[in-house]
């Protein structure tokens, strides 16, 4: 296994590689296999990405017959063929059975820079600069969506001043229920020093802020004062979209109706990049032609196996496998906290996105470099990265599910849990 | 031919589907096919990334084989084969030659975020804010890369001040060469009210800027005013790079050593998505690991298309013949302008990046109808869009150059032309 | 009476003259009288900077004394004897009898001006750049201080961002004790998406934002906090302090040690210009000689008067009779509330700084018209306007304060009160 | 002569005593007299302030007899006879001649907030976010005129980015005239990166900067650019209007019509603060009541004594006499440095306004204490302080000019000039 070219001619900000030295070589559903044929149970999914597994094999046979017919890989935003089905394909899938009316939007491929385009939306609908975002929230990389990102962490790096951003508590934080009524006050008050807002941008479960699950309420309440001030209702569906919790949106069945929602990570199916916003026709309206492009967005490869990925919401099975997947993931959770943990450790989570905070950031990289050894990749999140969070694939075999839990179980019991 | 389902689905934002109102089915090297059955003639190439054609057969046979054999197609940035064979030869065929040791970063796969990128290391590295850029510059649409895009068009949609640029004007706008100079001046003047910049960031020759193409001798003094301030010279080499000038970089054999190259488009050779930067180690030594993230950072079948473009600079083959239908190119333009024009139109460009400014926006968009009508796509450019850009595939084959030359010379004379 | 003049040359915006349509041609304690020889008794002392009346006769013979030796008038901050007067004597009998040992800066004699100090300093001391301001406060009309102010009829006027402030509620405002709480928390959490800041201004009674009062707990608490998270506790005591609540500083006696004070408006005593920050030593030696100039900086008259006025503070005579007063006032408004009132009338206030806030703001106009009329200058404030301050000179004769308070009742009476 | 108390209880930003360690206890005319009984000539004038000498009499008179008839001495913006009687003098002595129909706006009394306010007003009467501001012009210290402030040493301790000002070259930097023009082709290209400013603001002699003396010729092309464009043209004429160049506004007889007029200094007359723009009335209009207030903005004694200064302005003798000083000091200033200077020496300036550029700020922080150990106050400006500016009182009698000259060569060849 030679990682000598990684260290000689890739940048020092690669970072994952650091926490699993191995050289991967191929993958297939839940499973990872390096150079040297050592097998992984992947609990990790690309950080959100593969809910369909590594190489799905219906996406494959669909990308590779694309190819073989020489479909436009390539196409900005003109018309394609496949673009034309998976459009269609998402209407009647997702889109119809809510009654939804929402427009897709496609922009450079990465849930960073959809952000960046929701949020250029909302402000030129409402003519407002700032954006409401919540404290442990992540939206990206890029200044724009930086600014809405909360980890310090991440936002030294701006080397601006990050702004246009009004910071809340969110619901699991302290003060988090007051402080949005609070600032709903505020906002009625000539003298706050405050203006109004261009949009309340919200993840439903916070997924590198830790795994914090806000609760239908708190979001209904959101989308209330939200549209009681003017502004508009982004979600942001990428972690959490795509089936992750056991619907196709997250919030789904809550009672809210976003006027814009953010997907990318799962929406290509196989890993192949593709962002998205769905916005509002009425919100969509404000956009001119040509008013936030991109290269990359026209993608043929991920448009045909985004489409074949759709085929699993035309029916309920694999929603109704992931929430008793999840069921077991929570409940195994929750028996390892009582028997390894301390009174700080705290499971929480929906559906397949379910999180061990061991309070204890060292303990979490502990775990994750036992579980590595022993053939599980989990990957740390929220303050100091003291989050196990396990995001397997959704379509991950039940056995394989318990057997990553067993080697989970070993490595917290040798990292020294209790 | 149903567009029906982008006029109800898709966000009103999409533009250049407006321009080619067909539904493109598929595409090989210099052609695209509607699903009519109609040829196209592509003298855009995907806005400057299909330098190696449609669906090249040795790209497409390895990524064929990629998949497979269960490749890794997202890997974050955890080490892969796939992606140590891109960067082995990367090295190999680029930077050992040029004598360059600079390392390699991925980020989310778009130009825009590889700026984003490129200007936090800066930033960081000099511990200062504002950055250089050019009067009709382009980099991107995210908040930090749209900051140094100059195009008034784009950046009204920003909904919020773009701060931290300094704009200057380009060698080839009015006082260019007298404004570096009288801002070198103000840097060392305790009293100028500037403070020194982090970096100058520039195209060699501004692409969507309308085909402005910088003297070397600007670029050098540039990158020595950069260092004598103590900044560092990020050259975008985004859409000029990567063999359309005639050289691997758009700057070779110019006496530049820019401390940050900033790559994508053609870069993944199949179309498919990816982003670099070259940071010089010195430079690349100021990230930490993780400062900069990205979902789709690691994409194994862009690295695998990516790997086989190299093929193409092993030897002068490929590149010369770039030099030879240049000027081709060049020269039936010039002979278009003397022809057809008036006294406003003007001939510019380097290698397989030409362009015919008319002067009139007008009808340039009338050129690109009519051209489209006749089987030819090209896009204008630059200033109200009065600059025709051909940008074919480098691999577009003599005859095809010179069929979609004639078809340009038809559009041009329906359109008005003299 | 000629208004004329002013109608013609002047300004658009004046404002106070048109609340009071008349030409004052002479002025003595608490009395104003125009040109057609009508008095007034005069509740709004210029805006609270006449504390010791009109035309004190001690500081008037000072003044003219100066004047006759051909005092120093304007000495930039070079040394004058009239100055090192009024630095003893307010070390004498303001600093040392409380064991403060702050240094006093002298800088443009404007309020605003010195919190514009105020805030460089603290930004320079903590290296920090955000400074915390609560809604309803009112620090001044420049940039930096406008910044600080919450009164949105004021902010819109900047016609730029107002940037580098956190707005947290007033301890009056709704959620005001749990904001506190939580910003405190959220300071705490790497993931907040919040930096410390530089300090925390505020004023221990809003005047202009109402009369909103604070309580001595919250007072300490926000202090603890500042401290606790590394920031300046800065007390704006332009309004309230000098006497005005029955102290020479506001905040007398209730435990807190502000780290700089912002005094201005009574200071000088004579209604002339001056303005000072009191700065812990610690803090203070943060400053750079001429870090922060200005031409008016060194006001001989100014000195003169104010060190004259100092003299009201060697004994309780005043301070006793203020709060002596200051009841009265509080007794006949709660009477006026609850029988000229409905449910939203309420008295707040300290010292001689009471407020009836009638809810209304249309109807706290008219008593201010109906007040004129009757000889009675009164100024709203607050939301709206809706809060009649009172704040006349300390120095009332007790029976030309019952004279006034009797007229305010026949003018709410007037106005409509019930 | 006792400076202790000083030295225990100010504040360490003071400057000016540093350099002129004495208590001084009065002025008269050009004199000023310490506590010891040593005498100095005054080239300093308070700043630029007191262009009427230390206690005119005829002023002094005025404000004995003002107080002694008990004046409104503070009156915010109501209407008072003392405020009426500088308006129409004002109106009748200086705009009424010119044919100008600026209106007079007042606020609070210092030179940066009347920046501010003009600021204010252009923006808002244009709905633009930049103002055009120059190399090494000074207009305050308070953020928004800081802001446009260029001297770095100042900019610094703002603590927070200054933002919203774009920085070009005055005329006599390097590239000054080539780049407004520059600027001025910019804007009129949409891929510039650049909006149109509200203003231009600007001195016709930079005091500050060193007394860089602006041409007729170019300050009108500021005026036609600033136009054509649609932005403001504000002349800052704090510290060459009101007599000191020889006319009563600086730019008398250029052919400028200046938008906004920014006075203060001077226009008190005895070095009582006072602070004026003079609006175009079609600008003030946008002006809405109270839109910018301030305190002390309405202060008897200046408008008193201001009125009497006015007087100057009847008849030339005072500007003649201005300009044959103007002409003694200035050739005077040519021969010290033909017969001590260098080939870095250079005399500049306008009227009253004279200085010597030493192009060596230690060497003229030398010549300044060689000067107040003999008995003459001056004030070095301009980059590191090495330009001696001279602005004496402009009533300084003819022997004492003289007097205080010969000092000023004792002083330079003490200090070492050849």
């Amino acid at each position: 296994m030679d990682t000598t070219p990684f260290e000689r001619h890739e940048s020092q900000v690669r970072g994952y590689c650091r926490a699993y030295p191995t050289v991967f070589a191929s993958a297939s559903n839940a499973h990872q296999v390096d150079e040297d044929g050592k097998r992984y149970i992947d609990f990790f999914a690309g950080a959100g990405v593969l809910n369909f597994g590594h190489n799905d094999p219906a996406m494959k046979e669909a990308i590779i017959a694309f190819l073989q017919a020489d479909g436009v890989a390539h196409s900005l935003d003109t018309h394609t063929t496949a673009k034309r089905d998976f459009i269609e394909r998402f209407h009647e899938v997702v889109l119809a059975p809510r009654g939804m009316d929402h427009r897709m939007q496609f922009m450079g491929p990465t849930g960073s820079n959809a952000v960046e385009a929701a949020l250029k939306l909302a402000r030129r609908t409402t003519g407002r600069r700032e954006v409401v975002a919540f404290t442990h929230g992540f939206h990206g990389m890029t200044l724009g969506s930086l600014a809405a990102t909360a980890n310090d962490a991440f936002r030294q790096w701006a080397g601006v001043p990050l702004e246009n951003v009004v910071r809340l508590p969110f619901e699991t934080a302290p003060g988090g229920a007051e402080a949005l009524e609070a600032y709903r006050a505020a906002l009625q008050d000539p003298s706050s020093g405050l203006r109004p807002p261009a949009a309340f941008l919200v993840e439903t479960v916070q997924a590198e802020g830790g795994v914090n699950v806000a609760s239908a309420e708190w979001l209904v309440r959101v989308q209330e004062v939200a549209h009681e001030v003017g502004a508009l209702l982004v979600v942001d569906d990428i972690q959490a979209g795509i089936g992750r919790t056991g619907s196709y949106f997250s919030f789904d069945g809550m009672g809210l109706d976003p006027d814009i929602i953010v997907l990318a990570k799962g929406l290509g199916g196989f890993g192949t990049p593709i962002a998205m916003t769905l916005n509002r026709p009425e919100v969509d309206d404000h956009w001119a032609p040509g008013a936030h492009t991109g290269t990359f967005r026209g993608q043929g490869i991920s448009f045909t196996a985004g489409r074949v990925a759709l085929d699993h919401f035309t029916d309920d099975r694999l929603m109704s496998a992931v929430r008793a997947k999840g069921e077991v993931m929570a409940s195994r959770l929750s028996e390892l906290a009582r028997t390894l943990g301390d009174e700080r450790w705290e499971v929480r989570g929906r559906g397949m996105m379910q999180a061990l905070d061991t309070g204890d950031g060292d303990l979490a990289r502990e775990v994750q470099r036992e579980a590595f050894e022993r053939g599980l990749l989990i990957g740390p999140c929220g303050p100091e990265g003291r989050v196990l969070k396990l995001i397997p694939p959704l379509t991950i075999e039940d056995e394989v599910l318990a057997e990553g839990l067993d080697l989970l179980e070993q490595a917290l019991a040798a990292a020294g849990g209790r």
